[in-house]
């Protein structure tokens, strides 16, 4: 097919028509196309954005370049949640479980970590045995007997996804609200799903840190999921510091454990209970927040978010005792406590910093090939606005040697800052609720909503 | 080295550094940066563009990347010119020899043909047995002997700019001022001048048809020639008609002969003379306008000129017989005259339209391993603002059977546009000249000369 007259038209602010769009991603997929002429194309795309008919077309040919969760008429509610990444973000891990307790199905498909931040699979992944690689057949069946199953994109989930994103992540093209927002949509929609939940996170850890261009993630993928049949709500919460206290793939997995049982961070469960509230009223099983909150917290109570755990680590082959014990998991040679330097105020914990450095000690990739080190990592226990003492132990670095050890003292040295005031306030934990009719803003005038349609 | 940052920091509207761009440009020279990264910083800088200092240094890398003509102590002064491309335009092959004629050394190193406008070489190639692929050291030793050699760009020149070239013509990233800017100085850098004119096209049949895309185009294009110690001026000439009457290889190939020996049509030779005078100027064998077009009439006149076009012809391997005989270039089978259809004014001529058709004649490339017909093409004689009888013949179509003769005659019915009133004046012929100094419109109002700095 003729490109360059396809390349021109976007690059001078035209529009690609739909069935233009279904066929270039149809040719590209099989390598008609070369690699240099897309990544021009989405360089342009870049600058000139998609229109949403455009969006349409690119979405629903990324998702018909492969398979999808088929449940035909299985009458469970199916409701996923996907988050836009960050740093300590182990939510995925307890929500899964805690909402299929409460009889929702969840089939979850997640990533790997990619930038700064992590990802559910690594995660997962900690757990020794743990299988995220399942095939579509295994996931559903998995799915219909247990409510959950937690896996990755198989290579049967659109492929024309997986060839673009990697395009994307070596040319510059990340980072743009509809190819974001293609990407995502065109897999969740491949899960056969009744609903979905998004989780977009802004500040200074984000991908996209300004709240707008969060809401303007947010409203695009609603858009996308809304005209395809999977109603879609978006909450918008904090990575202007890391999400609860651990940050490394096994000890977030022994967060998100202890969270199941009852022993979380405050602030990871308020998130993981904001989404799951919403993932309740989207798959119906309860009217209001208010008793979807109440369902919800019995579900932990009673122990059952934590055995639809231990059953799902099971059933993808892992160890599922370390539910149990959490000392299971891997553990790190080499411990050493942070002391705060000075006595102050907390006033920024980098979520960048943080999750730049849990790569450098061997917790992410820094090639497509590298294996990971699930022991590695921190665990960050105070917050922006929390008082310290100099002395004080403040963190703790998990690494595989002490050169490690010494170099994640370093990097806690520049990534906390310790003040005398606070010179701007924390991002609220959740502050907006997206949905198609518009945007609901949740901190408001000292915590009044307020409507901003 | 690490590409992605850089194609980030352009896109997010930073400059890379000098030092960058050459390691860049090297890197990708030798094939260790792939295609597709290139593509998408390309077209990041046809978004963004590039700060002069940018510019500066990837003009300067394209040009060490290759070799260069070096005539060391060599006192005769040396000028090119080069034009932005159109339909019509054989000024090169009467140019070159008028010029070397009146005693200055032109290297002239041409293209071929580009889009819908043709390309010097593929003209001279309708002269059986020339050759346009010296090596450096013959077009530099017949230079010295003959004053003027009219060659291709050698593999030895830019090669950086070959590859980067042929990139941007299929990633839809050549309409860029910098890329064009960069592209056409690192070669005309490489030919050891000690001047530079500039032909820059504007009007429809143009690659960038806005007067102010071509007055910005040369200032480009000045400041890189004048930073880099090689004096440069442009004239700014009208393509919204084909220049002269022929369109087509041979049969521009024959008007240029005709013109040589002072039978051109009349824009031709403004044109030609505009930019001559300018050579003549550069080169300081005149000190005036007047004195330089009068030394200009006089090789014409004195058959100098057409004498110094042999020359080169034969010592390129051609048969120099066609200056004398132009009926010993190729001869198109098909003849057909175009009557006038209507009587009327002839409101437009439409150049782009000329030069497809020249190419669907089979006197152009559809791609890149197409052989020329260089006997096809179009002859027209009438101007925009003619007046023109119903019946009368207007032009002539050259093609190589009646089926491509017919088809040059539905061109030209489309081409050629017939009213009752001119709607908008065509373009004066030569309407700026750009220096270093500033923009002179030469048509000022009612032909008032004015200076705009």
């Amino acid at each position: 097919m003729l490109v360059v007259p396809l390349i021109e038209r976007k690059r001078d602010g035209g529009a690609l028509t739909p069935e233009e769009w279904s066929a270039l991603v149809a040719a590209y997929t099989v390598g008609e196309v070369p690699d240099y002429q897309i990544s021009a194309l989405l360089m342009a795309v870049v600058f000139r954005g998609l229109e949403r008919a455009e969006l349409a077309a690119l979405t629903d040919a990324m998702l018909a370049s492969g398979a999808r969760l088929a449940f035909d008429g299985w009458a469970v509610p199916r409701i996923d949640k996907h988050s836009t990444g960050g740093v300590g973000d182990k939510v995925s891990l307890v929500l899964a479980p805690l909402v299929a307790a409460c009889g929702v199905a969840v089939p979850m498909m997640s990533g790997r970590g990619l930038g700064h931040t992590g990802g559910t699979l690594d995660k997962l992944e900690a757990i020794p045995g743990f299988r995220t690689g399942l095939s579509l057949a295994e996931a559903k069946a998995q799915v219909q007997k247990l409510g959950c199953a937690m896996i990755g994109q198989t290579p049967e989930i659109a492929p024309a996804d997986r060839k673009l994103y990697a395009l994307r992540d070596v040319t510059g093209t990340v980072e743009a609200i509809p190819l974001i927002s293609a990407s995502i949509m065109s897999k969740k929609l491949a899960e056969g799903l009744t609903g979905l939940v998004l989780d977009v996170k802004h500040g200074s850890g984000a991908f996209l840190p300004g709240v707008e261009q969060g809401l303007e993630l947010a409203k695009t993928m609603i858009a996308l999921g809304e005209d395809r049949g999977c109603p879609t709500v978006a909450l918008l919460t904090a990575m202007d510091r890391p999400l609860g206290r651990a940050c490394g793939n096994g000890l977030e997995t022994e967060e998100a454990i202890m969270a199941l049982r009852g022993e979380g961070p405050p602030d990871l469960m308020e998130v993981t209970y904001a989404l799951a509230v919403e993932m309740l009223l989207a798959a119906g099983v309860e009217k209001s927040s208010a008793r979807s909150r109440k369902k919800l917290e019995n579900a932990l109570a009673s122990g059952l978010a934590a055995e639809k755990f231990e059953q799902v680590i099971e059933a993808q082959g892992g160890n599922p005792g370390v539910v149990e014990d959490p000392g299971a998991l891997p553990q790190a040679a080499a411990v050493e406590i942070f002391e705060a330097p000075d006595t102050g105020i907390v006033t920024r914990v980098d979520p960048r910093a943080i999750g730049r450095a849990v790569i450098a000690l061997g917790g992410g990739r820094q090639r497509v090939e590298d294996a990971i080190d699930p022991a590695v990592g921190f665990v960050i226990t105070v917050k922006p606005g929390d008082k310290i003492v100099a002395g004080e132990p403040i963190a703790s670095v998990y690494a595989k040697d002490a050169a490690g050890a010494q170099l994640g003292c370093e990097t806690l040295a520049r990534a906390i800052t310790i003040g005398d005031r606070m010179r701007e306030k924390p991002l609220p934990l959740v502050s907006h609720r997206v949905t198609r009719a518009g945007v609901e803003d949740l901190t408001g005038e000292r915590g009044r909503g307020r409507k901003d349609r």
